[in-house]
């Protein structure tokens, strides 16, 4: 159990969120303003981890996460599914009409962009955070002006909640990775997911025969992503997420990629939370 | 060959330097705020084609635009990598010791962060579009402020580019796909690439026999991307692009495919332009 989390984002966010959902007891939590922030928090030690969304239903993975976790060789110890629900909020006694302007995030934004149709007097606004927009408009005194944020931002913010869950796909989860420094392998045999990467030469049929060996390994692929080399064109760098029943069958499986590819990298093995 | 082509954007940016290098002779562009709106402009036929940039070698696939051309049935009709060299640029006459904030896409500043960390004094602030703070430093005649942006922009606004080629990657490219409204085929013979898309059951081994397939037919894979689908965990969806030397290969391969995928769609069969 961390004792310290980094979280992008402020209280009320959806990070904060999941830090409070995950661990049993409560942990402290580092306000960071970037994905970049957190890894430094964790590195330098301020923290004891930090909570990262790594895709969602709509944006699909959120890749320059992965390169951090990457090239930081931190490791994946967990992951936690959040079904993030948008509510637009404002402060009291409002209605949304006397709404003239909505800031958020982009992606929240996106996430909801249909909701707004249906009110073609509210300005869109982008900005860098759900929370932080929520604490502005309390701290300012904002009238005419509304969030889109979590039930927590509202609550924390004394902010009303004019629509719940406008965002246009109503079951919305993303996924969080919780990462920490390299600390070396504990037991795993319980563990039964795991995050690797490799490279192949851009051959054809080469991912096919990765592919062969974890069916035959009894491996489930649950994610799959290429990503070109920069400077070595012919070839590709993938990302898997995988699935086993028994940590066994990793092992071996392991064992034959370190083989068939190059620069295999285990990034994390943790429990699956599906 | 389009008349009139959407693009994200105003003058001056990246889809804009796309849309002059990849047609032979000049087309109108039509400037649009969101790549939501290109999409629109050419659904009601206020211009011929779109340009929408799809990945880029920092962040990966850009995951909402394979979304847009999906559910809009758009074609893809062709493809071109851009090398997209971020130059920081101001009011003449003034040096980097003179700026006190950059304005860019969170994109750029991303790609160009390990730049001005030897710059602490210069605040980054997130903005809408490159080309544009580069329109509004010249418009508002911002001294101090800066923009990261194309050298096309520069030109065009007058601006003085104090540092050129500032993203931390040097050889940064971008792929750009031309989509427009689904027209039936023409002539497919010389074509040797292709966008698809189609779902599988969660089962073990059942993406290597797709690809097993693939290889079999002498079809290359250069991308894949699993995508989860959105109220049916056990289902995936898959995004994957193809080369081939000869279109029957893959006329083969697409009658194999149907039988062992459900929902396969060509988003569009084009020519290669590596």
């Amino acid at each position: 159990m961390p004792k310290t989390v980094a979280i992008q984002g402020i209280k009320g966010s959806f990070h904060h969120i999941v830090s409070q959902q995950y661990f049993e007891t409560a942990v402290d939590v580092v306000e960071c303003r970037s994905f970049q922030d957190t890894v430094a928090v964790v590195l330098n030690k301020q923290a004891d981890m930090a909570i990262m969304a790594i895709e969602n239903s709509i944006a699909g993975s959120i890749i320059p996460n992965y390169a951090l976790i990457d090239s930081n060789n931190l490791q994946v110890v967990g992951e936690y599914y959040l079904d993030v629900q948008h509510h637009l909020m404002a402060l009291p006694n409002q209605d949304i009409y006397a709404i003239k302007e909505v800031h958020s995030h982009p992606m929240a934004l996106l996430q909801c962009a249909a909701f707004f149709k249906g009110y073609p007097h509210i300005k869109l606004v982008e900005a860098k955070d759900t929370a932080e927009v929520a604490k502005e408009i309390q701290s300012n005194q904002s009238h005419g002006i509304a969030a889109i944020a979590s039930a927590l931002a509202a609550e924390l913010f004394g902010l009303q909640i004019l629509n719940a869950s406008i965002q246009t796909i109503k079951h919305n989860e993303t996924r969080f990775v919780f990462v920490q420094r390299l600390l070396g392998q504990g037991t795993t045999q319980t563990l039964d997911k795991a995050s690797i990467k490799f490279e192949l030469e851009h051959k054809r049929g080469s991912l096919a025969a990765v592919l062969n060996v974890l069916s035959d390994c009894k491996i489930n692929v649950t994610k799959i992503q290429s990503l070109p080399i920069i400077e070595t064109p012919w070839k590709y760098a993938f990302f898997v997420d995988v699935t086993f029943d028994e940590y066994k069958s990793f092992e071996k499986a392991k064992q034959i990629l370190d083989l068939m590819t190059t620069h295999l990298k285990v990034i994390g093995v943790y429990k699956n939370a599906k």
